[in-house]
């Protein structure tokens, strides 16, 4: 859902289409703050994953589309939507040089050093843990506040996982609230200076990369 | 998009819960009344979407759920999401007389005989080529009056497709306007007629079927 | 087997030459009439059927011929089919106004109204039932009598199937016999008329979509 | 067509049932006397021959029968055969030990060293180049005459191929005639001792390996 | 090479066994330091790599191994050996709590913050672009001094990446040498600082997480 | 590791470079002299192994190398590394003529007559049985006569196996030492008789086929 405000923000800026979101993604992973063990989470194994990917880049470019941006917005996901946007661009025999090209990007890689410093006054805990705090949480109550029932909010310690995955997963390592880091500090200022600084350089971004041509914009 | 309305009309009825949908379909067929050299058009391949409704039966049958309803509201998706139920409940070694199913329905199934004699006074056309016909327009009409431009309408005989798909498409054989068969003689009326009756037989068919007992529903 | 024959039927009129047939179809669906539930279903998957049209098609089209027919005659194979026959197309680079083609085609969509009424004197049932019923049944009586057992036949009310497949199938649904329609009122004369007028059908589209130019047909 | 041959003379032996033949195999290769460059060469990539023959061990399998025999009649098929059986006795559970079980066979590997001799009086040329030869010509001079024109055979020296496989083929590595050894001294009677050799071996192994039950057999 | 020389080093402490390396990963991502156009890369491809871990859990925890540790050393091959890892444990029903596991780590997450600090005094440029680097540089020095040309070393300032993905890769944006971050200052004694330090928390974390229990190990 | 030893001498000889060994294969099987029961034995499914070998000669021909030569050392590996292949060729548009070819053998095929004469003055046991018998255990007292047991050396006559492959295995099947023939025999003399005699013919041949061109290999 984050993501797909991201586009919007952009597209609105750039001139560009936002398509349909991907609805579903791939297994959540304990270590990056989730895991399947948790109720309600519904993924997508790797091989339709990259399907997806791979089906629609060749869509989009088949149609006479010349940049797709994917927006990503669940870290388990990135590497198979590159092998989906690699495969894709292997069969349609686009090479580098060509005018045709897909980006791909993670939104929090956008968070610049200064909004880190300032929305983590007590330090950062690293993108690890990161997960349900108060990022999202911020951008919630920002974009959504309804939906955020902050009296809930659970304040503990960031979660210490180990260096490594275990599978099967040992559930009782991911804390009962489901969030590796306390949501505690979040708020709706925060989720504007994080939305605002986040569009504005991805906004920067794309518009010097793709040399202010119109964007088409793909999130997932 | 209809599909999503049909799946929170009976799921208000029965208390059931609707999943996010199922954004992409396969590729739409010239012979039902679309066709991938249609501008705008993005599809998925037989592959992906098996793998996208495999996984989603895995997802929601292991967490605890014990019926998931797909409303199909794209005539070509349907086989593949078939395949895709039958290999998950094949992995998860659900056999007849388990107590957890799949039921996999196209909402045009729904529609009654005295609906359809109500709505094409002059005879239906048949579900081949009704796409994008009276019968689309008036439940957008109903729903979603505002996406609608009626004053573009364009009001030709029914197409004569032949008894056979070509491959690749002649695409010469789709109508300019993208349509299949007039869409003339819609109204919201029609509209709101054709959504109540088949969300009350969805109803009353899922109820029985189910005992009554909670539903979970996703759409596609 | 009644593919074949109408193949060998088609191709006596048009010169072209019958490939071997495609033995083993799509699992066999409860609502069309059948069921992997019935003794003696062996039947693909998806993945498997698609891949063995894929591969055919890549085969006789790379092999110097122009144009493949596929003539279907089971309802569930349909969209495989298709799907691998698309694929094909798409790895051999054929796109529309090219001079190769593959039609796919199901024998019963050529069937004319006329027919119709003449078989099903009471009213046609719908093509969901007919399944092993009167059309099948007379086929067998016109091309091989040696193989039908009248005196078996089971003459019961058209079978009520939902409008929803649900999975696992309620193997009790399908009717004793395995029969969906009765096939009372079956004779070789009914099926005379049907393989006449349908090869009839045939040729004369086949012949006039593929300017009668040499047919290569392949039939499953 | 040689396998059903097999399959059926076994079969009337053994009071087993002889299913469908696969009528599509993998790849020709040159090495082994074929080449898909020989035009009239339709086949199956690995994948699509490895589901065909593991969806049909899962068919009959699961629908009660318990022994499966596949006598293959084209070498290239054999590994993936191997790999589609494998990979359906894994998805079913069956173990070492278990009484249900499939056996795979090559027809020649039960052609005995007298029956060689016998028919070979210049000595065996080797499986890899025999192909088209006496054994093959012999067997249908024995099973189908009619579809035999002795008088096109060719009688050249055995073709010497590398002791590699190069890829793509070099075409002119495969002698004009397509055959790699030469068809001459070929004769009904040498058919007829092949024939009636290999079904009573066949016989004899498969009634003492499968303990006299009945067989179900497949044939490709 | 790195993972081996690691795996061996833990298996020495905790009397494990060490199984052949993966020779070919995924697909190098300009982003983390590599691509496919430099010259000399093979990689596999999504599906390749995730079949072959997936086969490999298989085998190795279906002939009684317990635990079976993975040590990554190429960033871009994580999230495929995770997914067939959790592919075969689904396949092979084991599920939380049971005895047997699997482990899956990088090897760079086990070098310690005060480690980073000894060897990056300038400060660490950040795991995205330390490839070829120091770090790399100096195991290389402490374990195969004789592979290294220390002369031919560039010192060039680190790279700056876009924060995004752009496919096709723009080959201009990887420095000339092929690194993204300059070796100067690499050494032996570094190497063997980062060596002894990473196995030696390796075999702490890993002796403490499989309970002192043998331990099978195998590296990609 | 056999098959890099024959890599490295004729590469030595050709002024070729040797890649990476494929460190795992395909399911070793009973019928060839070993099986899946064995313990220690990890494998690959046909569909990775075919996936592994397709990627390999995407990724080297793409690089600029004009021939690609596979030694296997595997028996079981032989058809999935030539679909392989041959997927490869296909996908990169490589057809008869190119110059761009790969070439594949298993280097048992170049035991000539002379030394099977030399090596088995009893007569040869056949290929299907000479599996860890005299040939490899005097390969091994060649190469790495520090890793042969020959105290342990089980010295039994030839197993007979059936003339079919039976699945699941008959684990009994298989002689308690493993070996299909015994070892007996088996000397460093041997060993380095058969390598000088399989290196010589393997350059000869690769030299002439290759044109003295700089030939890249890689083993499997």
């Amino acid at each position: 859902m984050l993501s797909s405000r991201f586009a919007e923000g952009v597209a609105a800026n750039l001139g560009a289409l936002v398509a349909q979101p991907i609805a579903y993604g791939y297994k959540s992973q304990q270590k990056s703050g989730g895991g399947n063990h948790l109720p309600g989470t519904v993924s997508l194994d790797g091989a339709s994953l990259i399907g997806v990917a791979r089906n629609l880049v060749k869509s989009f470019l088949s149609q006479g589309m010349r940049h797709l941006v994917f927006i990503n917005g669940h870290f388990e996901n990135y590497q198979f939507l590159y092998e989906g946007i690699d495969l894709a661009l292997d069969e349609l025999g686009i090479k580098p040089g060509d005018h045709k090209s897909v980006l791909l990007l993670s939104y929090w890689d956008f968070v610049s050093p200064d909004t880190l410093t300032q929305l983590y006054p007590a330090g950062f805990p690293g993108w690890e843990v990161e997960h349900g705090g108060v990022l999202e949480t911020s951008f919630m109550l920002h974009l959504e506040p309804a939906r955020v029932a902050l009296e809930r909010l659970v304040n503990g310690p960031a979660a210490v996982l180990p260096r490594f995955d275990r599978l099967p997963v040992v559930p009782s390592r991911t804390p009962a609230s489901g969030c590796l880091s306390s949501a505690a500090g979040s708020s709706a200022a925060k989720g504007e200076l994080l939305y605002s600084q986040i569009v504005a350089d991805l906004t920067t971004d794309l518009a010097c990369e793709l040399k202010s041509t119109p964007v088409d914009s793909s999130d997932s």
